[in-house]
């Protein structure tokens, strides 16, 4: 993907992740929608977590907030759109902008990495594709209060165990600073501190904060929570009062 | 290596991939033949599988196509040079274009990576080098067909455990399109469907394509096929009928 | 990060790792002094081990022999600058060049990342803080002769599992070349030879080398001596006559 693009435009490549899990269209989506505040405007983002490769699904170009998303149409790409601006999609139809032959299995290759390179280089989204009048959502769950807790679910599991979760930082108000709560999943349990960061707890201790995405975190000071309790992406949490 | 690049030349350096198994120059030189195509004019190649370092095997610069492939001569260059034009290969001999000394352990960052980052500069072929009349050749296996079932090996397996294998993609057609098939390796079996891509199949099902460098792929839509045949490159497979 | 810095600075990003062991300030100091003498004059490195983040501990840029270091106030960046120079440092003071508002848990994207693009990017040291007059330092332990024995620990394990360890390459003259040595550690034995490079003892035989660090070596060619001995960064090694 990087060789074509390189061979399209003069752009900067850079890599956000390859750590997405395979097929993981929920985990890509969270990591696009993370990081799209922090680039600056006409960014091109290149992205593919693409189990349907080569089937029916529409190929997108979505321009929002200065910046332009592309890849598989099955979500992924309108988290972060939608937070950088008002999303305007298109669908991609112009062949004049792939690779010829376009293969079955690898349309990162063939068909986003090419587009996102000629959009970097200058060719208008109008040329690439039609507006799009529908495309498949995606829309991250919400965590929600109720009475003293906190319930959500986990977003992202981060390289290090800390779990991203769904609850808004501004719920964390409700239990108070400093002070003990449990964190519940399925089958484990973790006693944790409402703090600011990792180091507001000993080495090894839980630790509940608003990360740096805005949202509530659960973390082990210098361990890892997913290992903890045993969580992965879509898992359930409850945060109540220790 | 890129420290070294990045002092010597403007070029745009690109990772192409650090997930080649440690050693294994023929996983090495399959990541180079499948992503040379895609390459533009220009680009200049440094690839490092390298056991022989420091030992009498010697470095190599290979010209093909418009592009120049710098590393051990233990073939890991051959396929991808001959893949895209006719390889003409140089010897390296000139210490003024490697760093001063040179470690007998690490001859990318003191060898492979200042020649490559020289010649991305414009320095000439003929100026890093002798022209080599003998160099270590490397040729994947090709894979056959025997009656009505296909035999092959396994040649790379990627970060979704999709097996690329050694059989051309126009043998496929002896096996009927949409048809069962089975996928024999040496300790387990899996049933598929002849394809075009991962979709046309289950969630969990397996399949056979022609994936995207040309050749047949055993894959398991959303899943390892890796890790259901419990086999890695270098495998032997059979692919017959259902 | 790498978003972030790209929306304030034209400059070559290079990603040097993302191995590091997660918390591992001694391992990214490793990282940082292995890579500084390779990279060219002006080169701006921003380096984030930081498990202190969103606390006291103070954030720094360090000059030092035409190069800087910004990362926290933790003893990453010093044993680099040390290296290539005559480090001076400066304490980050001037929110003017952070992400506002600065995240409690990631200064690597609002804190370091910005100040080195703006370094970079041509602003002096003075402008982003004041000379630090004391900051956290960090010195490698330096392994050592006893009689005809060699002791030191492990520095890093690369990713094929050698051992680089704290002993100067200087004191391998004390064993005989090409001779047996005994590498000892906690709970096992690896027999091996003094060696230039890899292949100068058999596949699945273990070397004593003196690695493109200057540093001594412990490897197995084509094998994992962290596997085989068992140890990881800290662990102690005695090497002696076989």
């Amino acid at each position: 993907m990087k060789a074509v693009a390189a061979g399209l435009c003069d752009a900067m490549l850079v890599d956000i992740s390859h750590d997405v899990p395979p097929g993981s269209v929920s985990g890509g989506a969270y990591l696009l929608w993370s990081v799209a505040p922090a680039c600056p405007g006409g960014t091109v983002h290149c992205a593919v977590v693409d189990p349907g490769v080569g089937t029916e699904r529409a190929a997108l170009a979505v321009a929002s907030g200065g910046q332009v998303f592309v890849g598989p149409d099955n979500g992924l790409l309108i988290p972060a759109a939608r937070r950088v601006g008002a999303p305007v999609a298109y669908r991609l139809t112009e062949p004049a902008f792939w690779r010829d032959p376009v293969s079955a299995t690898f349309h990162g290759r063939d068909v986003f990495a090419p587009t996102a390179a000629h959009l970097a280089a200058g060719t208008p989204l109008s040329a690439v594709g039609d507006p799009a009048t529908t495309y498949v959502d995606l829309t991250f769950p919400t965590g929600r209060r109720s009475g003293d807790a906190l319930h959500g679910e986990v977003l992202w599991v981060d390289g290090f165990g800390n779990l991203v979760t769904s609850i808004p930082g501004s719920l964390l108000e409700a239990l108070p600073a400093g002070g003990d709560v449990v964190v519940e999943a399925a089958s484990a349990v973790l006693r944790a501190k409402v703090a600011r960061t990792f180091g507001d707890v000993g080495v090894g201790d839980g630790a509940v904060i608003v990360g740096s995405d805005g949202v509530v975190e659960v973390v082990i000071n210098q361990g890892s929570a997913a290992a903890h309790l045993g969580v992965a992406p879509g898992a359930g949490l409850r945060i109540g009062r220790g």
